[in-house]
């Protein structure tokens, strides 16, 4: 099947993890069940410029983030580092992050939630 | 921690399933370790105008592919649909699927592989 449609398009005012402003969610995938039971997101998501995902702690799960466009600054599991286009962040089970666009373009980025 | 280069980027030129052409796979994930045996691929894949993934089966596992640019026309388990960025295509377990890059760019697309 093709899903073609911004389906499942969130706007997370104050609830990103205690983060600033908005955090914009499409779902990819209608998880869990489209998912095999395996994780329960897989997204692309967006940080307007000054606006951040508040920093929390996985756990039964891991996330990787892969940034798409724009620039921003993330923690590492309690370290601070600059991300762009084509990184890949992985925080495993147990670990934390945050992160905060720091650039003038929107921040935009495939979110994977598995489970452990 | 945050993955910098292109690690693990492959080209598959006899490899594409029987497609036309160079596929680009680059890993975002080592799988399957870093996906906890959950799936084996995460990867930003792309097909150069022209370029195409050869018609093939899914059995076990599931595939999507989220596309970030460029034109292509998707075969969903034996229907033939334009795709383009922003669609996401979803082949079941037991389902197959191909992709032919039919415009003028590089087509690029998510593609994510999770076991049933």
């Amino acid at each position: 099947m093709v899903r073609r449609s911004e389906e499942k398009t969130v706007e997370y005012k104050d609830k990103n993890w205690g983060g600033e402003g908005i955090t914009t969610i499409r779902s990819l995938l209608n998880s869990p069940e489209e998912m095999y039971g395996k994780g329960r997101a897989f997204a692309h998501s967006s940080l307007e410029p000054g606006c951040s995902i508040g920093f929390h702690y996985h756990k039964g799960d891991g996330e990787v983030y892969y940034i798409l466009g724009g620039r921003g600054e993330f923690n590492d599991n309690g370290t601070i580092t600059n991300v762009q286009a084509g990184d890949v962040t992985i925080t495993h089970p147990g670990q934390g992050h945050a992160m905060l666009n720091t650039g003038g373009e929107t921040l935009h980025y495939i979110a994977l939630i598995l489970y452990e």
